[in-house]
């Protein structure tokens, strides 16, 4: 399949980076070319580089040859494309081996990372060290790779859930492989690398944010030591159209500080889908699953239209207060409005049947899926949010669950919207409308991210193994992301599914496209990745490979 | 003086933005040429455009005739240079004129502003509207400019403080001519260009800070909603050498958000600079003020070795807590802790001299300084922080103060050290010995900009009348920074007389270059601004200049 001149790229990458690490076992190769959706992508090879020399040697040899190649981090980039490439025929860089903890300071709180660590090695390591810092989680696996969610602007629960802007310092292979320093990282000598985002002179991490313009092989993630005293808060709504005065009501406390992180709000179809797999039985087979269809589900499990999450974190009194201010704000608003600490939630998994007497609050089926987001509310990466992958699935999520490899269908669409009632009620009304008439649950969550923003995550979860679905899921998502995009909330993340699909204005990918071809002048670097424009322009190798 | 060819520049300008827009007044070009120390560039004509389009304009005339141009926003850049260029012949591109606040919405907390909007413009904006949203100001003075400052990363004393962090929605004029609007506002009919940083796509707006790659023309402000309640903390220790441990008993509480906003403290020098001019009578004309002469005025005006204030914001029961846990961490490290509040410092002000019966903390003298302290804390602009400018002037300060006129000498450099006591104690020694060695005093303030890191400001105050004082400032200021640089503290920010005396990484050098080159082709922007490097190439209208 891999012609002569392409073959010799691949005796250099293996003279380079070993043999045993490069990779071209066709079972493999069909794994990496898979996603949660349809995708027609070929992947020649696996590069699996040791560290950042290794890095640097293979951008050199894929712009010798004009190989293009795809970096991802740990590849579990779920509803938006797991690790499939963005064009056909790139030499997929695997940067899992790079796992390297290089530093950590516990004073000034920060750790250094490379692109293979992990949300749960991160975590044990944390933990093995006593536990005193914090770091932010996202509701991702615990196998996704902090630099790869962090590049991707992901984000989490805690205060610091916006990834982005609690990182500096990055080391970077730019397509060309050059290797460039930001901030105070790259100055000889400088004790301030680790703990100023800035630097002196122009601030250029964001360029490597969503972008294909180099490799991020080092970065710091700076962590919130461990508050005294933490308290998570969960409040139901019954009433359909409450959305809206939720946001209204939230959004001074979230304004002023005194709810320093994300507020999650999910509607019935997200909570349903996280307690159980499509209730196929009771619907004896019919799709979509109807808002009619919900009340029943909403009453015997015990949960609302609208269903909010978040954390308080201080000393007792400062939760305290936070809890005082919410209550009021909430006040009218809300069905229920429970407070959970770690005292409580002991006393309500052993007990829950006397806690339900006691608070008129069944716990019993709700502990199931309160206890990962207690946790992702403090920094602790769960398992479990993968379970709603397998929703649309005839059979129960393995122990081993792999959404790729076992058909889940997922396409994820994350427009942002100001933290506004209106705005989140249009949005939201939206989504379910197109995901109705596409056959597909609008499954909605939307989180407070900033003090002034939403991030709307749309979730299409089908089977890939029923005929037709892959398709009509795309078509559906395409709608939904042009519909949303037309009404001014365009999605803060693409995916595979979704590069092409938003038109950034001229000006800015006419900029982009200038550093592109100065950062990664024979376009060896994704191609395809973010803000596609006029000068992207098809590698040699791509053309000879197309060829045959 | 001006040749032909840059005539027919001049005359395109005065036909795009108006003759009376195009100042050639040699009176008016020499006070624009003149800044708070020595420079020696020449400026040949100010442009004064009124919008976005003349200010792209401008620039293809600049690009046409090879006419480099330098922008300015207000000027009033003191201690950095002023309004001076960083290369001779540059126009002056004085974007002054475009003063418009083009957006504000009180529920999102946001304003939208152009380049001449002032501090004080915006203040008494909001005040007009019922002061319900705070915004946060620098030290300097009220007439500077929010995007000049903002784009400088300049800081000021609210939890809005780090200026780059609360931006989004930048228009820009590349040097090339061409019009970028970052993030969604260059969506069509997006909603969520004011309150999402981001966008979709890589993150360029820090390109736009501390660099010469575009003209920014139009930014959105974040606001901050008044607080319930709002108190100033004021402490002082008398200890020489207890900054130490004042840095580090404050850095957990910066860090698990009790305190939101900067902790600003002050040395003997600083404060005293503040109270008074240089006490030439007391020393009887003797420079510079020693240590040892410090004890005096100290206990004249009851101020300590080290002096610090801060604000506490959030409800009355927010703002208690952190009191108490401001208290107890200060515990036996200063000598007076005091807070104050808007009623006491009306109650001070009426009664100074009860006050001081019924507490023991002398305000009389005081409050001239602690009442500028208490509204740039609330985010108030302040005169008076201009004072210290003429420290070693014979004359005072006059109601229409100009340093640059009155010939005050004021350099800055204020490096960046980890928020860590023995790293802010090194910092402040090396530039005290620096300072008293060089025959000038050591005014340092250390600013908690962030969670991790101290922004160190060493003032170099003298007077530009007395002969050969700019030169030995000068030299100071170079040997303070190079011992800055090489002890691992690089500068937050540069200025004119600074451009060249820091080393960025070379593959970074290369970058920015790289960039600049795509986005200024004909370098006409700002040559000689932040990352100097091999590409930066003079124009043909200098190289023609300077024949004359």
């Amino acid at each position: 399949m891999i012609p002569d001149a392409s073959q010799q790229a691949l005796l250099e990458w293996a003279n380079l980076i070993g043999i045993e690490n490069v990779l071209t076992d066709p079972a493999l190769l069909t794994s990496v070319q898979t996603a949660t959706f349809h995708t027609d992508v070929r992947v020649p090879a696996i590069l699996k580089p040791g560290n950042t020399a290794e890095v640097v040697g293979i951008l050199q040899i894929a712009n010798r040859h004009q190989f293009p190649v795809y970096p991802v981090s740990s590849g579990k980039n779920w509803g938006y494309g797991s690790q499939v490439p963005t064009a056909d025929l790139c030499a997929l860089l695997d940067l899992g081996r790079m796992n390297r903890i290089l530093d950590f300071n516990e004073d000034l709180a920060y750790v250094t990372v490379e692109p293979g660590v992990t949300q749960r090695q991160l975590f044990e390591y944390l933990q093995s060290r006593g536990g005193r810092l914090w770091m932010d989680a996202s509701g991702a696996s615990p196998d996704c790779s902090l630099i790869g969610n962090t590049m991707e602007r992901g984000f989490g629960h805690t205060p610091y859930g916006d990834h982005f802007a609690h990182v500096c310092g990055l080391q970077v292979a730019l397509g060309s492989g050059e290797l460039v320093e930001t901030g105070f990282s790259g100055y000889r000598d400088s004790q301030t690398g680790p703990v100023y985002r800035w630097g002196v002179g122009p601030y250029v991490d964001g360029l490597f944010s969503q972008s294909n313009l180099g490799v991020v092989t080092r970065m710091t993630v700076w962590l919130m030591p461990a508050p005294d005293y933490f308290e998570a808060f969960f409040f139901t709504c019954e009433k359909e159209n409450a959305l809206s005065g939720l946001v209204d009501a939230l959004r001074p406390l979230r304004l002023n500080g005194t709810l320093r992180s994300t507020v999650h709000i999910g509607n019935d179809y997200k909570v349903l889908s996280g307690l159980q797999q499509y209730p196929w039985e009771h619907l004896k087979g019919r799709t979509p699953l109807m808002p009619a269809d919900l009340a029943y589900f909403r009453r015997a499990m015990n949960f609302g239209c609208w269903n909010g999450s978040g954390g308080l974190y201080g000393t007792r009194a400062q939760v305290a207060e936070a809890r005082r201010l919410l209550k009021a704000a909430l006040k009218g608003k809300v069905s229920r409005l429970q407070f959970l600490d770690e005292r409580k939630l002991l006393l309500a998994t052993r007990f829950s049947r006397v806690y339900e007497i006691l608070t008129g609050w069944d716990l019993s089926r709700t502990l199931d899926l309160a206890r990962p987001v207690f946790g992702l509310l403090q920094g602790i990466p769960s398992e479990k949010t993968m379970g709603s992958v397998y929703w649309r699935k005839r059979q129960r999520a393995p122990e081993d669950a792999d959404p790729n490899r076992d058909g889940c269908g997922l396409l994820w669409c994350a427009p942002i919207t100001p933290l506004e009632g209106g705005h989140a009620h249009s949005a939201a009304m939206l989504a379910t409308a197109i995901l109705l008439k596409g056959g597909f649950e609008p499954m909605l969550s939307l989180s407070m991210v900033g003090e002034r923003a939403i991030a709307c995550v749309v979730s299409i979860s089908y089977d890939r193994d029923v005929p037709g679905e892959d398709g009509r899921a795309m078509e559906c998502h395409h709608q939904l992301l042009e519909a949303l995009v037309g009404a001014g909330y365009p999605p803060y993340r693409l995916g595979v599914q979704s590069m092409k699909a938003v038109h950034p204005p001229a000006g800015m990918t006419k900029l982009i496209n200038l550093i592109r071809h100065a950062a990664d002048p024979n376009g060896i670097l994704a191609p395809g990745r973010y803000h596609q424009g006029p000068s992207s322009r098809p590698s040699a190798v791509l053309e000879q490979l197309r060829e045959h």
